[in-house]
Parts: C-alpha cells; structure tokens; sequence
C-alpha cells in the first residue's frame, strides 16, 4: 500500500446516494469523470475483472463462444430494425469526417444478428451462442447512484440462434442456468422474476433482480413463488358476472366531484346502497395520456382503472413501448370538446365514439361488472353501468398499479411488494431481428427457415456495485472471496523493524502459496488508519502483525463476521491457504 | 471445429491488399463492421487477449498500475490542453442529450494527469506508472489495411509522473527496457528509431516499428547503429564556409527555365563553370505552402532546399504540426504579386521582406555556402548567391528528403531506408500537460512542484496483425508460440471410427497436461481442407491422426519450419508438452 495508487477518504462524497456508490469511492475503488461515466482504479478494476472472470467461465461451460464487436457501429443495421429511432435520446449519436451516422452501441442484437448471417448458412450450423463481455454505452436521462446506472458501462451479452422454438427454449434454459450459477457465485442476494420485453422485442422474458432496498426495480412476489418484475404483473382476472338481472344504468347529478374521494362522498349521501357503503372501488376512473410514438405521432390513449387504483405510468410505459407517454394537455381537452374534465364516461371513448379515441380498461373490468363512472356531462356521473352491456372497450391494458395483498395470477397467494436491482435479463426474441435482417439457414429439406435469437444480458460491472448494496457494513466494503481484489489484507501495526520483517515475511509465504495479498506497509500512518482503512476496503480476511508478535501469534480477523483470533505466526499460512 | 464459430476463406477479401488483413479475414479472425472498424471473431479474440496478457505482465514487472478509463470523455480538459481542436477532423466528437460536448478518446494524457491532480498532493507518492489497456478511437482520413490502421482499435497508454527530469528518465528507460521485452516476446522484428512527437508534445521520444515491407512508417539505419523515423532524421549540418573570396552575386537572363532541369541545362550551356558542371544540388529551389493552423489561421510559409532534393510533406507536417499544410494556390500567387512563379529567390522571402511570408532553409544551407537561385523577375536566375551574406532566412527546417545514401547525423555512416509498422512510441512529455491542467505537488520543501510526465503506447490491436506480416507464408499465418490461440491443431484425417476415437484421446490427455488444442473433429471434411485449413489458422504445431494409426503413429508438423516427422502415439503427448 505504500506504492498502490490509493487514497481512501474518511468523508462521504457529495453526491454520492447510495452504499455502494459512496463505498466504491471512499476505498478508491472508483473515480467520477462525468455523470454516469467513471474510472477504474486498480483495486476497482480487479473487482471487475472477477465479476468478468466469473461470467466468462460460466458462459464457456454452456458452449457459448467469446466475441467482441466494436462499440462505434454504424446507423443502417439499427435503422433496419427500427432501434434508431426506438432509443430516442437514450442513444449516443454521432458523424464520421464524411457525415456518415455512427452510434455507440447500447446493445447489439443487429450485429451478432449480421454476423451469423454473414458467416453462416445451414441448420447444421445451429445452435449457437455467442457472446461479448464489452463496453456499452446509453444516455442516461438521469445517470445515478456511481456505476448502478452509469452511461458507459460494462454489459456480457449473449445472443443464441436456433432452427425452431424447442430449440429456442433449450438455449434459453442454457443461460438461465449459467445465469443461476454465476449469480450465486457473486453472491448475491437475487430472485428470478417475470419480465417485459421492452424495447427489445420478443416474448418470453425474465429479470434477476439483486434484493436491495435502493434498486430502481419494483417486484412482487407470492408465497407460492410467483415472481414478476411490477411492469410485468398479470392482474388476476375475476370470472364475467351474469348481468341479467342487473338494474338499467341511470344517470345521476353529482355536482362538485371531480375526484374519486368526493363522487364517493356524495354517493354514498344521495344515492346509499343497501348492502354496504359504495368505496372507489365501485368506480370506474378514466385516465387520458397521449402516446408519442417513436416517429413524433402523438395518439390520445384513454385508460379505465377501478377508481381505487391509480395508473403506473411505468407499467402503461412497458405496455406501450417504444412510444413515450405524455400527459394529455389542456390543448388536448380544446381539441376534444366531447371530453368533459372530471366527467369522463365510456359513452365518448372508444374507436367507434364520438371522439375516436382508443380506449383500454383494466382486465379486472370484465363482462357483467357494474360501475359508476362519469356521464361525459359536468356534475353527473352513470350508475349501473355494466361492462359488456352498456360499454365495450378497444381492449385491456396492464396500467393500474399493484399493491401488497394483490392476488397472484397463477393463484399462489398475495403478493408482497420488494425493491431490486436488474443484474441480468434473458429474453426469447424470437425471429424479429432474423425477419429484419434476413437472417435464414437451409434447414434439413433445403429449404429457407428464419432463425430464431434469443437475447442475454449481464450488467458486469453494475453488478460490482450492486454485490456491494447486498454486502457491507457501517465500516465498509465486506468483499466475498471470488469478487476480492486481494485474499487477505495484512497490517504491519507498528513501527518496530521486529513487526515490519515479520509482516514482509508472511506476505511472501502467503505469496508462495498462492493467496493474494494486499499488504499495508506504510511506515507514516498510524495502526489505527489502517485498521479503518483494511475495513473499509473489505477484503475477506485481515491479518494484523503487531504487538502480539511478542507472543508469537498475529491477529487474524473474518472481515464478514467480525471474528478474531489470535494465530500462531507459524500457522497462518497453513491455516489461511 | 464442429463447433466452433468459423468459417475460413478460400479467396482473398476484394478490400484486403495487405498479407494480414488477406490472412486474418480468410482465416475467421476478424470480420469488417465498417471502415476501420472489425469484429474479433473467437480465434482471433484469443490472438488479441494474448498481447493483452504480455503487455499487462511486463507492465506490471515495472512496477506500472493498471487502471481503465472510459472511452467517452468531457471536451473540458482536451480544451485546457488546445487539444479538442488540434486533432483537427482526427478527433470523433459528440454531444450527449443535455448538449454537453464530448469525444471519444484518441489518447489520455489529459485524463491521467487530471486523475493524479486529484488523488496525490506530494513528491512522498512519486514515481508514479499507470496503465490501461482500452478501446481507442481516431477518425482516419484513410483506414486501411484492416486493424493495422483502424478507428477503433486497442492500446495500452501508460504514463509516468516524476518530480524531476532525472526521474522522468528513469522511468522512461524502464518502460523501453519493457518495451524491449514485450516486443521480443512478440516475435517481432523491430527497430527503435528516433521520433518526433507530432500533437502529443514533448522532447525525448522513440518509437518501436516492425520492419515490413507494406508498413506505413519510413525509417533510415545507419550501419553505426543510428535509426531514426524520416520524420525525425536530423540533416547532417556542414560547417559554415568562409565566403570573404566569393565573387559578388549576379543575376543572369535564364529564359524558360521554370524548372531545376531546364535551369541546370541552361546554366551549363551559357554559364559554364570552369571545375564542373552544374548539377541540381548547386539550386536552391523555394516552394510555397500554406499552414492552416487549429484557429482557422492560414500562414504562407517558404521553404528553400537544394534543388536536388524535393520537399517531404511528411516530414514537414511533422515539423509544423499541430498545423496542416495546404498547397499555395493560385489566388496566393494573386495575393502575393512580388512573388514571381517559378523564379522565387530570397530577396523576396522572409519576415523582413516586402512579402513578409516566413523563410525557412535546409540546414545544409549554412553560411557561405553558394547557390543559384530566382531572382524574383521572371526568366532570371542569380548566381553566386551567398548564404549568410546575400540572404538570411528566418530558421531552418528539416523538410529536404532523406536519401539511401545521405550521412548519418552522429557520423556512424550512410543511411539506408527501410518501411514499418509504427508498434510503439514512448515520450517525455515534461510538464506540458501538468502545466495545463494544473498537477503540482509539494516537494521535499514544502514548495509546488510541477510534475513532469512521460507518455508510453503500445498498438496491441495493431500487434495482432503486425505479427502476421513478419509471420506468415503462402499457406497461412505462422503463430509465435506466446500468441498462437492453441498450441496444437489435431486434424483426425479420415472418417474411420478408430481414427476419430485416437484423435479425441489425444485431444483429451495434451489438454490434461496443460496443452491448449484446437481440435478438428468435422465428419464432413475432407482431409486435404482440413490440412489447409489447418495451414491457413497457423497454430505452431499440427498433429494428424490418419493412415499412420496403423503403424502406432501421428505426424507432427511444425508449422513454422514445415518439418514432418512420425511419432510413435504413446510419446506425443510428452513430446508436446
């Protein structure tokens, strides 16, 4: 340590948020360069290539084969599947001195795409993984928490291609186990749960989230082991109700109740029910967005929830992707004089109404239930109204929000609601980049088959951090062993040449037996800087030479569990190899 | 090979004019994403991770830190140092969706010495080495010969910080000594010639060029030992000559004689010299450029060489830079009516002249040295005119050609010329940067100090293929044992069972001893294409399990030499390993 370059620091960083961010600094682990963009210190980058090492073992031992794409790509392949455009402004664009479009590429479905269909062209070819572990580059709207969500960062990808679905499926299967297996191996605390293809295409997905309480991922779970990223909960879908003997909608005034909370107020003052007191959940409330659509179309899009519900615009997000949800203005409401504020009633949405405006309702909103809901006319709400008899909507959509007690959609009990961060995302694309690429093998009778990709993804060097938020304590970094930048950390505590030589010597029996060590040798700073210094560093084991040399025996410290004892100086070695 | 993801090449690529990038795309090593910018594919993707692995071990044994920035950077500190616009159409430069300028970085100087300034403060943490090896990126005017000059490529930077010169050369002689041993294991044949230090800055600095044939760099020898890039070569200065009984200066009619040939022709058919002829070299011929500097600024310059020598671009740009030089066209000669085409003499150059435009000589051109040259009216030359006494120019400049032939600088002989492959270039950079950005550190006396740097690169991506151009037959790449991907290629040469069955126990016990194999296993192909193929991927050893079976014997070849020899099956295992 008296030569590595290093400076901890005893303060939190300014505008560091999070453990992990605030850790990785103190220990100088990593350095800021501009948002979401960092330096690898040394230590830092031995952390990384363990998490690369790991990885890279992993996907060798499924057969996948180790490439790497350049990150400065050129625009046509992305253009040919829409993502130039899809990305947005998340993309880092730039021109070459002739003015040809470049990106920095954030993920490379195109490539590998064009690269199988360069190089290969028979079904005896197939099936193959390939993967990268490279650089990847976004542009962040908001760039946080360190190298959590950076804007240059480290990603593995993986792409599988094969002849038909089953073959799909075993691909898939391949990863998820690699995916398993490399995520105990860091560590972490993680589930497996349902995902969103977002704007990657393709059907079957899953997230590994690591647990964390400061993850940007909401997830729900059930006791019976449904799992699913929150943008990709199914709600439960109740039975349709007979509605024969349901009264006829009425309509009703309702003055003064634009919300939800007050139109309950009043019904349950004017209009009681006898069975029980009406609650929001009798309500039918009518949310209007607009899409904007990767092209700058702008769609009006009205969302009907029960009124105890609100609509998660990034679960609406998910479902509507790649277009962006906008609110819907007040220029919105000029434009569609039909659309009464506060009032807004089925009767005006829907592409056959008056305003031709898309409209989709909760699944809950099934055929035979009966809802209060706005009569498209100021102060007036319909009572009775019954979906599948007064209303049909365009179709339904997963917007309202999901709350702990929710019923799981496969039955398995109520959900409860975590926090996570996504370490790792395995996706069956299907043949969307094949079919835009023209990515086709001759199968076994000659003929032209559309392959069929899966997609995998590992944030590398996201995972540092976020091994990092599932292992420390108040004093530091509490490294596990594969992901250490060093085995042990030896402190020679004191001044005395006795401790110094004593300490030279075990570091290099501990070298001779192959255990890497990182040894605090500075003769200026004092044993107490050091003791915080080897906590806050966090490697697994620390060895302190000092006073108890006198007894023949070395401190030897489990940086995890806080455990001490004092070890012979003669056994260290073999009790530490 | 049944699996693995390759598909080799019998034709040679249209794009592909030199041997490595013929061998490296035919051999499924790389693969073109777009000009200047490749795929490693899994053969070659293990090529580059084996420079990697020699340049990080020799680093290391320096004593040198490893660290990684990112590729992506701030315009900031390039604009503290004047290089955001020095390099000119050279740098890629993007803005990310806030608008904030960024580029992608071409090298770090800026950025290693900002991260120093920030974390060390006394001359205690010097000597400081730190390294990376990284993606780069430049925007070449003309990317060619596929990773041998490409825009996105792969280095190792790495730079010193020292307190003092005598620090700055110690560390710079320990990174050459490193250079020398990467280089050997390398297998390169290569030369360290003295360099100029182009837009980096700086004194001292060599470079490390891999003699060959079609490489980019010209450099001369000399048989004493002196090697110099053309760009650096010193001219070897004569002693000025006492011109107190040289005959006055005379301007003669010399009709149609705008060039050297027509001149000496003319001057040895009127004006003959009684010990001689004429020859070119007793010319001084003046040639007009333009410098466009970084600002926009467009300078005239003139440039006096003797007549038998042209001026090399190269190696003026070298001296100008960071400028570039443009041709003094038509609307100059307009601007400038003293200057009379194909009739320049120095009269007319100069600062001090009516002209003003800045006169730069040949450093042969000393003083009392005679020369014919313009006389600024058109259809007369002077003669006799003196250097020293009938002109002065503002400086010399090192532009004249250099010639097989010419005296080596240092007295150690005649210079011959030879081509390579610039591989390496160290530089001491002195304070340039750490003036610019700031890096002080407080020395043994309490004082600021600035510290001085040095900058050390290595192409490794370059390596790959420079590597090939020295190793490589009509049949193929031949690895250097430290680079190959494998060190053996086992072909079973035919589709016998008990030929498939030896060849896979083979593969089996050389990978249990530590030997890395690539195993040609395809059913389908025939031997003569695997024996080709195997020639064309280069590992240094070839084992074939065929027809020998029989006898109890393989064929072990040796790429390198073609040398064949039958060995008995039970001792290839420990003759290979």
């Amino acid at each position: 340590m008296s030569r590595l370059f290093l400076r901890t620091l005893r303060e939190v960083p300014a505008d560091a948020e999070v453990p992990s961010h605030q850790l990785l600094v103190r220990a100088g682990y990593i350095r800021r360069v501009a948002p979401g963009i960092y330096t690898w210190l040394p230590l830092g980058l031995k952390v990384l290539e363990n998490v690369e090492r790991i990885v890279r073992e992993e996907m060798d031992a499924i057969g996948a084969q180790e490439v790497r794409f350049p990150a400065l790509l050129p625009r046509e392949p992305y253009e040919a599947t829409g993502r130039w455009d899809d990305y947005g402004p998340n993309l880092f664009r730039l021109q070459d001195r002739k003015g040809g479009d470049y990106l920095l590429g954030p993920t490379h479905e195109e490539m590998f795409t064009l690269l199988v269909k360069d190089l290969y062209s028979s079904y005896k070819d197939l099936p193959l993984s390939l993967y990268q572990i490279q650089t990847k580059y976004r542009d962040e709207v908001r760039p946080r928490a360190g190298i959590l969500r950076g804007r240059e960062f480290v990603m593995k990808d993986s792409y599988s291609f094969d002849l038909d679905d089953a073959g799909l499926q075993a691909s898939y299967d391949a990863h998820r186990e690699a995916y398993v297996r490399i995520f105990d191996r860091l560590g972490l605390d993680y589930v497996i749960v349902k995902a969103t293809a977002g704007a990657m295409g393709g059907s079957q997905s899953e997230e590994f989230l690591a647990v964390a309480a400061n993850g940007e991922d909401e997830f729900v779970r059930s006791p019976g082991g449904y799992a699913a990223n929150v943008e990709a909960v199914a709600t439960a879908t109740p039975e349709p109700i007979d509605f024969s003997d349901a009264p006829p909608a009425h309509a009703e005034a309702t003055p003064d109740t634009p919300t939800i909370e007050t139109l309950v107020d009043h019904l349950n003052e004017h209009f009681p029910r006898d069975d029980r007191a009406w609650t929001a959940a009798d309500t039918l409330k009518n949310v209007l967005v607009v899409l904007r659509h990767p092209d700058g179309e702008r769609e009006p899009l009205a969302i009907g929830v029960p009124g105890d519900r609100e609509v998660d615009l990034r679960r609406l997000e998910a479902q509507v992707s790649p277009a962006e949800v906008e609110p819907f203005g007040e220029d919105d409401f000029t434009a569609y004089p039909d659309i009464i504020k506060g009032y807004i009633g089925p009767e005006a949405l829907g592409a056959d109404s008056v305003t031709g405006i898309r409209y989709l309702t909760d699944p809950r909103v099934v055929s035979g239930t009966r809802w209060v809901t706005g009569a498209n006319v100021a102060g007036s709400h319909v009572i009775d109204l019954v979906a599948g008899r007064d209303f049909t909507a365009d179709g339904t959509v997963e917007a309202a929000d999901v709350r702990p007690g929710d019923p799981a959609p496969d039955g398995s009990g109520p959900l409860s609601l975590a926090r996570g961060i996504e370490m790792g995302h395995i996706f069956q694309l299907g043949t969307k980049y094949a079919d835009a690429l023209g990515l086709q093998v001759l199968d076994e009778n000659g003929k032209r088959a559309t392959v069929t990709m899966g997609s995998y993804g590992i944030g590398v060097s996201r995972a540092v951090a976020a091994v990092i938020e599932n292992a420390h304590d108040e004093l530091g970094i509490v490294w596990p062993h594969e992901l250490a930048p060093y085995d042990v950390h030896v402190v020679a505590a004191g001044k005395d040449a006795a401790i110094n030589d004593a300490a030279d010597r075990l570091v290099a029996d501990l070298e001779a037996v192959g255990v890497s060590v990182l040894h605090d040798d500075r003769l200026s700073v004092s044993p107490g800087v050091k003791f915080k210094d080897a906590e806050l560093l966090g490697m697994p084991t620390i060895v302190i030479v000092g006073k108890g040399l006198a007894d023949g025996v070395v401190e030897v410290r489990n940086r995890a569990t806080g455990e001490r004892e004092d070890v012979p100086v003669d056994d260290v070695v073999a009790r530490l190899s």
